[in-house]
């Protein structure tokens, strides 16, 4: 199907301006030099306002990110793969396989066409790469200083396999506390890239779609209690949240904590604790004691968790606390994050 | 659940600020006590990053939208029920019945808390009206100036019933083109609330959900060859959409096109065409003349389509022109969209 206007978008010198919000010309040409171009497949071509799939009976889950980070392009990623990642993440959490993901994008006018197909190819290239395609989006355009280069809002939906059931409510005492790898990878390899806050630095973002890894997870351990990425908040936000969904108490073990030593260093430099910065790549996994060993055993064989490590047990407690057993012998209380510590960190 | 926060957010003097995106305690109380306490349903209570829903083996669809419509409130509506019925309609456009939203917020620093709950107050009330609760979501928050106000992408799920085959291709010569009702409203009574364009009227936006007068048409027609509700682009737009999908020409009368005396004054008055004017509450049916009257009569038996008419008919053409016999008695070609009329209209 080709589309009514004359010729090419320039790409290599042109910017986004209001027209290619406005649902006429400009917008159709925009949508299939760019958007269609990369992330090609047949419900897409369809051009119809919503994408139709067929589905067994059985439990679907879905789930949604908006992506504000800033700046877009970072050590490791850009807003564009970390918009594929970040849903396929929400939605495999559940243990669903992720099926499909819907894209809209709100650009700022001025963003360079350049930029945004920079982005988009990446996203392209995260969704092919997962076996996610990206079937239906929306596009709209917002004057200048009205947004901010560009925002991407990824919904995906997924199936769950019979017989899983893991949700945040799950922990009881006696579970143990698996984290995939290290923390704060993401947070700081952001940071480090942002203008005001330059620091030396090779570290990349950890980036990455986690439902390879989640398949393995439950085929050897089909009664995992509780997955969750700890994104915005970290850690230590991730695990309160759980431990009070779930009515219980944790206690954490710091020296089994992976963090990387240019993390610890750049986090001490600049006052922050990784237990609150920002992943993108790892999760938290809640089970059984006896399912831990196959579960390591998994984990350990996929080059995504390498550094798996049991690093806690739940507890009953009331109060639904998370605790902290410190390398110096003490104990100290994790608590949720309070304040902002990194804005638009995805 | 009670979340681990002191006392109350403070909505009448509040606004939203950046720890308000941090993923930390200030966000908890934002979610709990605005979105959470005003979307309630047994879905969102259970407080993960995805909601899980059964169905039955069938065809399902999805379907996204980003709304940043300016300004946030105007005659007849709100982003929050604008989000929520544009996307319900760009899913029943399929003839799907919508099962569950998601909705993703992207917060400018600074936003009113008051504003804020305004609007969920709304969105809430459209989903339930709609019987389509919002199930799963996610909170940003960006600086001052980097957004406006804000903006909402909703994404919905629905079931296409069996034998239902709804899609952009399928008009073909000698069918029939019906429009709900008249055009303009939304565009023409959002223009009227901008600062800059403030003239009297009493229109108001015809936003509304339309899946149960899609379920009333596919009951007495589920041959019906295509659906699609004229939004950004107008009518005109919509139908060279169509025309050019289905590799088909189109012939519109004119004269039976219902335009409010209001809708085409003002639009007289701003040198705007009514066919190119955003709508948010109509749609365009395309099927084979033997079913027209069966649809008519149903649409006219519904609230939301009294004025339904038979606007024109599908002809071959193999430039996939849309022409108009006008009201005096010559003819005109009715072009895409051109440029930017009416920006940030949804």
């Amino acid at each position: 199907m080709t589309r009514p206007y004359a010729g090419k978008l320039d790409i290599k010198h042109g910017t986004v301006n209001m027209s290619h919000g406005s649902g006429g010309r400009a917008m159709a040409q925009l949508i299939d030099q760019i958007f269609m171009f990369h992330f090609d497949n047949e419900l897409l071509r369809q051009h119809n306002d919503q994408a139709a799939f067929k589905v067994n009976a059985g439990r679907m889950v879905i789930s949604t990110d908006a992506h504000v980070i800033a700046p877009l392009f970072f050590p490791g990623g850009d807003i564009g793969s970390l918009s594929v990642h970040g849903t396929i993440n929400d939605v495999c959490m559940s243990g669903a396989k992720p099926l499909y993901l819907s894209a809209a994008f709100i650009i700022e006018e001025g963003l360079a066409l350049c930029e945004l197909e920079r982005i988009v190819i990446s996203m392209a290239k995260a969704s092919r790469e997962a076996g996610v395609p990206i079937v239906t989006g929306d596009t709209k355009v917002v004057e200048k200083d009205n947004g901010d280069g560009v925002f991407i809002t990824t919904t995906g939906v997924g199936v769950i396999p019979d017989g899983i059931n893991i949700s945040g409510e799950r922990a009881s005492p006696g579970d143990v506390i698996i984290l995939s790898g290290s923390i704060g990878d993401h947070g700081m390899a952001v940071l480090s890239s942002r203008e005001n806050l330059s620091f030396e630095t090779t570290l990349q973002s950890d980036s990455a779609a986690l439902h390879g890894l989640v398949k393995s997870m439950v085929e050897v351990a089909p009664n995992i209690h509780c997955l969750r990425d700890p994104t915005r908040g970290g850690l230590a936000t991730t695990l309160n949240e759980l431990a009070l969904q779930s009515s219980v108490g944790m206690i954490l073990d710091e020296q089994s904590i992976p963090v990387k030593a240019e993390v610890s260093g750049a986090c001490e430099l600049l006052g922050l604790d990784p237990l609150y910065v920002a992943n993108e790549g790892k999760l938290i996994c809640i089970c059984d004691a006896a399912d831990a060993d196959r579960l390591l055993t998994a984990m350990h064989s996929d080059p995504q968790a390498q550094d798996a490590a049991i690093i806690g047990k739940v507890v009953a407690d009331e109060h639904h606390m998370v605790q902290m057993q410190t390398s110096f012998g003490g104990s100290r209380v994790v608590d949720w994050l309070a304040g902002e510590q990194l804005p638009r960190i995805c």
